[in-house]
């Protein structure tokens, strides 16, 4: 396990030793949890928002006003909407009056860098009681559009001579089939996989299964990958509800606790990644995640990974140390990772069939995680106690890694 | 002092107990500091940011790649430039791979948020070494389109109306001359003062001294207020290093502490307020801020306010505790707060001469802050133990404040 580790980190781990002072500090529970249905939503940002917001906070029977600090992850509300200053927007529509505000971004990350700030809000001791929302509102502009304002976060070397987010998945997709003599029908059924957990996820943007003869002959994309292994343009929000675990129980018996969580970046030029099929961010953010929580990739139970192409599932499973490198492609195929395989991932649909609000992905995937380990995860439920969410910005150029455990 | 505070307040406290544990925290340190040339610039913010970052590092004498966390402070690249994804770019450009990268927003208190956060990541434990990089690039738009992206902040209610931000100033200046009988003399004062210190500032804008008939017949913008009222566009860049206090010394003998720092909202709609002449967000942030420290407003040596509009000074001074309600407009005009009174305020020359490019300017306030308590500050020097930097987004909307003390 973990192969690909020392060959793709970026970083000498200085942060080591004071890593495992977390053991004996307060830890970051998770109270509550939200999220909104994902799609076509005729809303703007601001409404989804309010709408998961005044979800959580009734999810953990929390009012607006002891809040501490709201966190709004978002990537593009000025570019999608022309609305800027959303947090101190959505403070006021939750009656949330006084709580410190702020926006995070971290392009498609936006959501898993939320989750990490919220956490260091609680964590630092600036907060007692933290709500991030994470919302985008995207289905109002033409796929072009959106696509366009997403590659406006790439080297502009790359995006400005028209390398988009899905060539370089096309283009890593080939090289990882060509090197590892996978069959290009393995990353399809990642999605038939993924569409086949959407059905029991009444959140879901699409809960249609398809099968594999579907992908493979939707239209080409970026040759090799084709409409069917790219994850769709989505509305939508979630929301997490967060405070120090000495006074959880205050709030709820039906909590989590988030047990490590780290983020790291790799190269701003794809093209100058050593090898493309490792994704440097993935191995360094668990590698601290890891280290916080004293859990390694074996204890892991059920995990979210940013699914946005087929292939980067693949490539998580390996940087993530659940799969040697080159033997990802085997695990959708064989059953490994269905939700009744032996370490399920993406229950809830993954951002195939759920859909990808980019500031809203990274949080759905811990409330999935979350769900999941507190045993509410209704139709999608597997017997899980450690969920991981990996959430992935541009093509790996950062990443949060966040691990979460029932607090039984 | 202080009798804003009850009035202002929106928060009932709850922190308190957990603020007081910070007595006994190993708290933050600041080790390294820069700040560009501001004014109009020919470079675009990546490398507005790459500059000051790379004087910042070298100021402590660290180098890129010992970095944990990197943290951009930028208000809307994407609606100024087209680009997003600028952390990513700023990790590339320094040589910082593999540090986790993240993009703090909160509109024209982007900066102060920033310092939040970047102090949120090292107090939680999450990072050993954080650098945060603040930067604005504006000059390339025209006044009113840079104003048009600046007022989609505030509610649509107001801005689709037409109220801009210098809208909302002129009629709080009216309403604050009217009610406590000030002269409109006493507002061209702190243009008078802020030109004046920033005169001694290399990296100001403006190094010119302007006299009170300059001000008072300056071209009107919002009634009573004229052009020498407001702060100009501006491009620039200001960088801050952090460290646990507990290994400060390892890098430098000339570093500051990070006593106090909190952060608040007021109400979105700006109209809703009871008393427009109160910033809520000022009154709960230093609060806040002053809790932590277990400092008050008698304690602070120097301070750097927003002074985007004359007014916001007068107004800072009040919600601060530094004079009573009404009594703020006295302070420029009798010299208490020019560089050779009793309180120094905008030694830097403040957003007024010093330009306010939005993500950068909450850093510089920290920047000067630190160069004063560490006395370092040249020609600017001035007797101080104790720094505070008050940043204001939008009108009000969201407010952090600051104290920073040398560590001596």
């Amino acid at each position: 396990m973990r192969s690909g580790t020392s060959g793709g980190s970026k970083r000498d781990g200085t942060l080591k030793g004071r890593l495992r002072e977390w053991a004996s500090m307060d830890r970051v529970a998770v109270i509550g949890a939200s999220m909104t249905q994902f799609g076509q939503r005729d809303a703007w940002v601001r409404e989804l928002l309010a709408e998961a917001g005044e979800d959580c906070l009734a999810d953990a029977g929390v009012a607006a006003d002891e809040l501490d600090h709201l966190y709004v992850s978002n990537m593009a509300s000025g570019e999608f909407e022309g609305q800027t200053g959303v947090p101190n927007a959505l403070a006021h529509d939750l009656g949330a009056l006084g709580a410190y505000t702020q926006r995070v971004d971290q392009t498609s990350a936006s959501g898993g860098a939320g989750v990490y700030a919220a956490w260091q809000s609680v964590a630092s001791g600036a907060s007692n009681l933290t709500m991030l929302v994470g919302g985008e509102k995207m289905t109002h502009r033409s796929t072009a559009e959106a696509t366009d304002v997403i590659a406006s976060l790439t080297h502009p070397a790359e995006y400005k001579h028209g390398v988009t987010l899905p060539s370089f998945a096309g283009m890593t997709a080939r090289h990882y089939l060509e090197t590892y003599d996978a069959p290009r029908e393995s990353l399809a059924d990642v999605a038939v996989k993924n569409h086949r957990n959407g059905v029991d996820n009444p959140h879901a943007q699409f809960r249609t299964e398809v099968d594999r003869e579907t992908v493979l002959e939707s239209p080409v994309v970026a040759d090799p990958l084709r409409l069917y292994d790219f994850c769709p343009i989505t509305d939508g929000s979630a929301a997490l509800l967060l405070c120090p675990e000495s006074v959880a129980s205050e709030y709820t018996d039906d909590y989590s606790v988030v047990s490590g969580i780290g983020g790291a970046t790799d190269t701003h030029v794809v093209h100058e990644r050593d090898d493309p099929t490792v994704m440097g961010g993935v191995v360094d953010s668990s590698e601290t995640a890891y280290e916080m929580s004293g859990r390694g990739p074996d204890d892991v139970d059920v995990a979210e990974l940013h699914d946005m192409f087929t292939i980067l599932e693949v490539l998580q499973l390996e940087d993530l140390g659940f799969f040697e490198k080159g033997e990802g492609w085997h695990a959708a195929r064989e059953g490994v990772t269905a939700r009744d395989g032996d370490l399920p991932i993406n229950t809830s649909g993954g951002l195939k069939s759920k859909g990808h609000p980019l500031g809203a992905s990274g949080v759905a995937q811990v409330y999935e995680v979350h769900r999941q380990v507190t045993d509410d995860a209704g139709d999608r439920q597997v017997d899980a106690d450690v969920g991981l969410a990996c959430n992935v910005g541009g093509f790996g150029n950062c990443v949060t890694t966040t691990i979460v455990e029932g607090a039984k």
